[in-house]
């Protein structure tokens, strides 16, 4: 059996109970570890935790390897650990296909992940559009394509949900060109840099997918010890200490109710002026009334 | 210290172990009873796991006695279980404003929730757009506003998530007016009567939010022993058997790309014929290509 099972968001004891159950039944134990990572627990307090050794997946490990991580998965109990919820990226139902068809049965045992944690900030999750990813620009290469996912959430009033990049196990351009498997310390993007890089895309696009008075949540290290959500417009994030990582930003849509409005206010500076900018923003990217198609096409 | 904990989706073990140990600490446990069900686990199996009573809290308990709640908070631990993730409804939003006005403290222990764990059926949870509810007409009462927003999504070319009603301690008109405490039967929605309602709708609205053949995904017992997942048109889905409760169902987007159709197509009848489906929805709600606005401002 091939168990995919999430840990959950922070602590060690975030993985559920039935999760820990399966892992102490493995005989082999992979944690996918390049698209997130737990933010209060070491490799050490996890393998204490579970009474196995961990192995950790890296990306090649997880897409080139995954004849390693099934190897006698037909009549043996195998893990494969992602923080948060196993179905977040492709690569695993990518991974699921492969069991699949090498005749190994999977299990899934899900668990939180910032796709419905998010919802912690007080808005609706019913109300979130397409999730967009915010990757570190270089001087050469700032990829916008999210600004449009951005414009169309904002049209019909969703809010956008944005990960921020974080680059575990990169080789520099010059360790790569001569093979030294010699890796950067880890990165992770702050809520300021997000927020300066919407900006600097909304000057270029000029398409007001959002202004820098449009208003936003920053999440900081969702569901740890030290959870802290700060809400402000874009212009006022850019200059917020956000500390350690992991860290998430919400770009508000137009629909915001009173009692969720409310519930930011909690997390604001000023909240005349936060609750001035949402509705201000409201106002601004008011949509003409929703027309149903036909009647668009009978006016022709 | 108040807790809010999420159960997850249907095992008494789903909880997370963080979840346990908070539950045990408790002088008082609640349990949400009216948004959802847990499927795999009854009341007295909890009570029995946590060495606790549980105290089940209806709608009118949460929204208008949540003083009791909340009593002795500030010094005790009470904890209030919620199916799923305690951030899906905004009655909780509520819950965690009237405890902090009352100086309370409000820890939250999250878990997986449907919002996150549809990505079972291996579509990206990234391309999801707003979520949608499906509630039991009846002869005279058939709201549709979800239609728009099914509409706006698949525009986008998002997928929608529908999650399907469900019914605990509803009385008849009849009882009601008679002022008898007599509840009916709890309901829970299946697959074919929301297929049913989506096509019933569809044919009244007539703009093509969907068609007849657009694909859809049945996700049975999300997180169950007996979790099912079925892919096929709305037409076929109205029917499709899909046994007991809880359901969810998925209305595709135009972003499917190549291995998640792949994924899809285990859940199918007849691949090709879903393979079909797929890809003429996908022509047939193929939007104009994207234009910023300000250059159609230009072009006026």
């Amino acid at each position: 059996m091939l168990y995919l099972i999430g840990l959950g968001l922070s602590y060690k004891s975030d993985i559920t109970v039935r999760g820990l159950e399966a892992v102490r039944r493995c005989s082999r134990v992979y944690l996918e570890h390049y698209t997130s990572i737990l933010m209060a627990a070491s490799l050490e307090e996890l393998q204490e935790f579970y009474g196995k050794e961990v192995i950790l997946a890296d990306r090649e490990l997880v897409e080139s390897g995954s004849d390693e991580i099934l190897r006698d998965a037909d009549s043996e109990d195998v893990a494969f650990l992602v923080v948060g919820d196993p179905f977040g990226a492709t690569t695993h139902t990518d991974l699921v296909l492969r069991a699949k068809k090498a005749g190994i049965q999977v299990e899934t045992i899900h668990n939180a992940s910032v796709m419905n944690a998010v919802g912690a900030c007080g808005l609706q999750l019913y109300n979130f559009g397409q999730t967009i990813s915010m990757v570190f620009f270089t001087d050469s290469w700032k990829p916008d394509s999210w600004y449009n996912k951005v414009w169309e959430n904002r049209k019909i009033g969703l809010h956008t949900l944005v990960l921020l990049d974080i680059k575990v196990k990169e080789q520099s351009i010059e360790n790569m060109a001569r093979g030294r498997l010699i890796y950067e310390p880890p990165r992770y993007m702050s809520i300021s840099q997000c927020c300066e890089q919407l900006l600097e895309i909304e000057e270029k696009r000029q398409d007001q997918a959002y202004t820098p008075d449009t208003p936003v949540v920053a999440i900081s290290r969702l569901g740890s010890p030290t959870q802290t959500l700060k809400a402000g417009t874009i212009r006022e994030l850019a200059n917020y200490d956000s500390g350690e990582p992991l860290h998430s930003l919400v770009i508000l849509g137009r629909q915001c109710h009173e009692l969720e409005l409310e519930y930011l206010l909690q997390f604001t500076d000023d909240k005349d002026k936060f609750r001035t900018s949402v509705l201000q923003d409201q106002e601004f990217f008011k949509p003409a009334p929703w027309v149903p198609p036909h009647e668009l096409a009978e006016e022709d």
